[in-house]
């Protein structure tokens, strides 16, 4: 037996009690006649001691040939200590150690194993193991999983049944790139990796496997931006006979029941928002609503003043940060140089000061008066001593660069509280999605997903004006979760994938399977999907997702720990039928 | 809403009820005044009616269009049978229908949707979302579902963390085929798929996350026999600073909760028997207990009696058949026949009758006198009635061919209960197994097993006989789990990896990250893995594990539902920088 009792478990209570502890050495203190070692395991840091007056020399000797990292177990008796530590739970015991095994020695580690290390991203991701010893990535891993139980509690007392679904399935070419996977036992053919089980849970609920859910991988072959991830996890859920409604319901309980269990926030009814809705006002179809700013179009109230940038424009919009008038001129520069930064790419930026006494001050005192800029103040809903930012262009582009600019001015302003959560429905998707580069129109989410009734007519003729039975769940500005009501109409199926440019050939390829399943009974059914990655981080109030993956990849996909992915040798290139297909260079 | 209740729902205390039902019309009975239909969906039937009497024309009209498998809403009132079925919790009401709408038509299904189908198995896997319509698929996919939400309550409540390791790992040759994936960002390498996350789990103790499980698929490229799947799940198990004592308790504790949540069966402590015992007794290292017939080895009392096939044969080994003394000649023979068959290849057997007088009638009467044969009676504890089936040839071949025997007389005999279960652990396996086809000795469980303490030495002079600390969990005669303690030392596991004939290099490019891993404090530990697919048929007293898989694959590793695996265009194999090597047949 290793141990009576783990790291975390003895306190005065304990007192006189003989105990077995194994561990890690996290400290030592050697002072000479006294000798602290801090004993580390997953569940906490118990205090050893050795001390020349009650300990026997050659254990004294011993320990002092101990290392940090060291794996030892002791045996000993808990005392009381004389100065206490109240911040954990060990904190008023030590243990006077009278027996000492060194279980396995440990090098110097390449970075410190503290709470703040020293060690840059690349160095703890090639150490990954010895990162996992450090308090912020263990207690992330410990409580990822304490999410994904309660969500699997949450579920399954709704009667949501976890099915597993293939890893091993066929490659479309529709959406992201596939990883693919050669088979061996059918020559010349491929294996995909899922990006998704779409097609398998409507499968599921052709077969009457009502409230499927699954915490299940997902593969996507894309090229990496920071903070994404080949692999990724979803938690997908499927139910049917449901409307639209059922779903929100369903599943703002399940996030209700995460913020209280492993938050305890109580949340009440979770606001929705039609997408419009959200792109007007925050420019974005994930708002952060944890503070205002919300988008004061200005169009009307600045025409008319032969200010010609404003008047090209086909949107201009303003927001009011608050108490920012006090900003300097240099502040504000500052602020015009961030929007023009080319990640937001913003021509300029046009501010009015809202003084504290009533008047304003503004970029363009040349053309705005001050009733002008009272009427901006009020789409704004600026108050005295705001700053009003005015951005102006192309829609699209100018809605998204004053998005950018809220958000980085709440988290400058403190606004965006990591202990703060505020859900929110985004519902009422477009349907199809104008792609700029080739002029076609694509699915938004995905091309299962079904209008809404009666807008089918409109494909034809206004194809981006078709609104879907599909929403997004946000949770500080971040899409947490995401869904639709599916088709579940042959003709209708097959309607959506002609227009999304399949010919007849490639969606009987492809998706024939499921358009034949709908011809044998399928039930009305939709679902939703969250990604847990992101979920968890945000849960525990961070937005990296890195230290909530035991073993992530870096940003060329690459696992620097193992050094994956590595070249195959021959003889397993031969048995799979396959060549490389790369130029050599010539040396 | 597409309805009020589900068709499990409704009883004797709903009449009178308005309700609204959502389904599929298991069955329609039409009497011409009277029309039954039993709506069906996962949580039960509901009985419709429709009658001259109570309701309104065209809804019977509209009731006659309705066929089998067809997706319908009805709106009605809940009212008392006539006759009552007893069987169903539904079965003492019936809906007498005041709306009906189609929701989805339905072709005829290629087999009945019924619990017991004409649908072949491979007609059952192309339509296999109607296959899960039929309450047996379906209630095996539940029951895994529950199967696998206890594994998880029970672990979690022994405070084990569930962590996700990395799909997209490294290739390593040893052991099974892996699958690969080739990647697009790091040209001409290759990640493989895990064939289960030995090392990760490994690396998560030396990271100090002790008490690590995972519900998590594995994948092996292997010529698929019957009832192989390329993927399957695993419950994945590690812990540090623990003995084998340890690992035993926690999951002999594990089986015996979902013996109990699942089966309602109580077990005491499991026996443990070790694998020298095991194969001298039943000839396999997973003996199914709840049935006798142990084996007697009766080399030394068929020894000199001129019976040169005994006198010759490494090992003469026998059972007794319980009451198969009355087994007539051609039965007998048929017996012979069985073991002779190719895929035993035993060349012959010889019997003994115990009659009930006492009295003994062999097969080898002209060598062995009555004395000789009660001798193997006492041998192999045959009672008067019982039947002695003897084998003998070469000790491993005969052991596994008396093996097979018995198991197929138990299985005649009935003696095979499935809701009769017998847990065994079987421990002191073998370090090393020898490939008789290459001499070369291999890890019987992987190269990361510890052998027993002290028999390191025997490696080199003695490879077969160096025990280690591995352990199989045995339930009904399946390995259900197996595990061992690990080797925690740099050194020991160098020279394991060498005598298991890696080079110092491959083990550096293979292992080369466990092996750093190992410096830096690495605490003991082990761990054991669950086959899930495996152990949940046998909770469910079923052998054959694919109808406890959603999508299984066929025996070629062909999803045939979905048509994969498939070929890729050669846009796709450019960018993975892939060629095909196949030899095109000349047309």
């Amino acid at each position: 037996m290793y141990r009576s009792h783990n790291n975390g478990a003895l306190n005065l209570s304990n007192t006189g009690q003989e105990v077995t502890l194994s561990g890690w050495v996290q400290k030592i203190r050697d002072k000479g006649f006294m000798i602290w070692v801090d004993l580390r395991d997953r569940y906490g840091i118990t205090q050893l001691i050795f001390d020349e007056e009650r300990t026997e020399k050659a254990l004294i000797e011993q320990a002092k040939t101990l290392g940090r990292e060291f794996v030892i177990q002791v045996r000993g008796t808990v005392i009381e200590r004389q100065s206490k530590n109240t911040k954990i739970p060990t904190g008023e015991i030590e243990i006077l150690v009278t027996d000492l095994t060194i279980l396995n020695e440990a090098k110097l580690p390449p970075f410190t194993i503290e709470d703040e290390t020293d060690g840059g991203e690349e160095l703890r991701m090639k150490y990954r193991y010895l990162d996992i010893r450090r308090n912020p990535v263990k207690d992330s891993l410990i409580f990822r999983s304490k999410v994904t139980q309660e969500v699997r509690n949450f579920l399954s007392n709704e009667d949501f049944i976890e099915v597993e679904t293939p890893y091993l399935i066929k490659s479309t070419p529709e959406g992201a790139r596939d990883f693919v996977v050669p088979s061996r036992m059918n020559e010349g053919q491929f294996y995909a990796l899922p990006q998704s089980p779409q097609t398998f849970k409507q499968l599921l609920m052709v077969g009457g496997m009502d409230k499927y859910f699954q915490i299940v991988k997902c593969f996507r072959d894309e090229d990496l931006r920071a903070d994404r991830q080949p692999e990724f996890t979803q938690i997908d859920c499927e139910m049917a006979f449901v409307e639209q409604e059922d779903i929100l319901n369903i599943f703002e309980g399940l996030t209700r029941h995460l913020l209280k269990k492993v938050n305890n926030v109580e949340i009440g009814d979770f606001p929705r928002m039609t997408f419009d809705h959200a792109m007007k006002t925050y420019g974005n179809d994930k708002p952060d609503i944890r503070f205002g700013m919300e988008f004061g179009e200005l169009n009307e109230v600045t025409k008319h003043r032969n200010f010609k940038v404003f008047d090209d424009a086909e949107l201009v919009v303003g927001i009011a940060v608050p108490g920012a008038a006090s900003y300097t001129r240099k502040e504000i520069d500052k602020l015009i140089n961030w929007v023009k930064r080319p990640q937001i790419g913003a021509l300029g930026m046009i501010y009015v000061k809202c003084n504290e006494d009533g008047t304003f001050k503004s970029s363009v005192d040349k053309f705005y008066n001050q009733e002008d800029l009272a009427n901006w103040a009020e789409k704004t809903g600026a108050k005295p001593g705001d700053l009003i930012c005015v951005l102006s262009g192309i829609t699209n582009k100018v809605r998204a660069q004053m998005s950018a600019l809220r958000m980085e001015l709440a988290e400058r302003l403190g606004l965006r509280k990591p202990n703060e959560f505020a859900p929110l429905w985004v519902i009422d998707f477009p349907l199809l999605e104008l792609d700029e580069e080739t002029g076609h129109y694509h699915a938004m989410h995905h091309p299962f997903t079904s209008p809404k009734p009666g807008q089918l007519e409109l494909l034809d003729s206004k194809p981006g004006e078709v609104k879907a039975n599909a929403y997004d769940l946000v949770l500080n500005g971040n899409e947490i979760g995401g869904g639709s009501i599916r088709i579940h109409d042959k003709e209708i199926q097959a309607t959506m994938l002609k227009h999304l440019g399949f010919s007849e050939e490639e969606a009987k390829a492809q998706f024939g399977f499921l358009m034949d399943a709908f011809e044998y009974g399928a039930p009305p059914h939709g679902g939703l999907a969250f990604g847990l990655d992101r979920l968890v981080a945000i849960l525990a109030g961070k937005e990296t997702i890195r230290d909530f993956i035991a073993f992530p990849k870096n940003n060329a996909g690459r696992d620097v720990m193992i050094d994956a992915p590595s070249a195959l040798d021959e003889a397993q290139l031969k048995e799979l039928n396959l060549q490389l297909d790369i130029v050599q260079e010539i040396e």
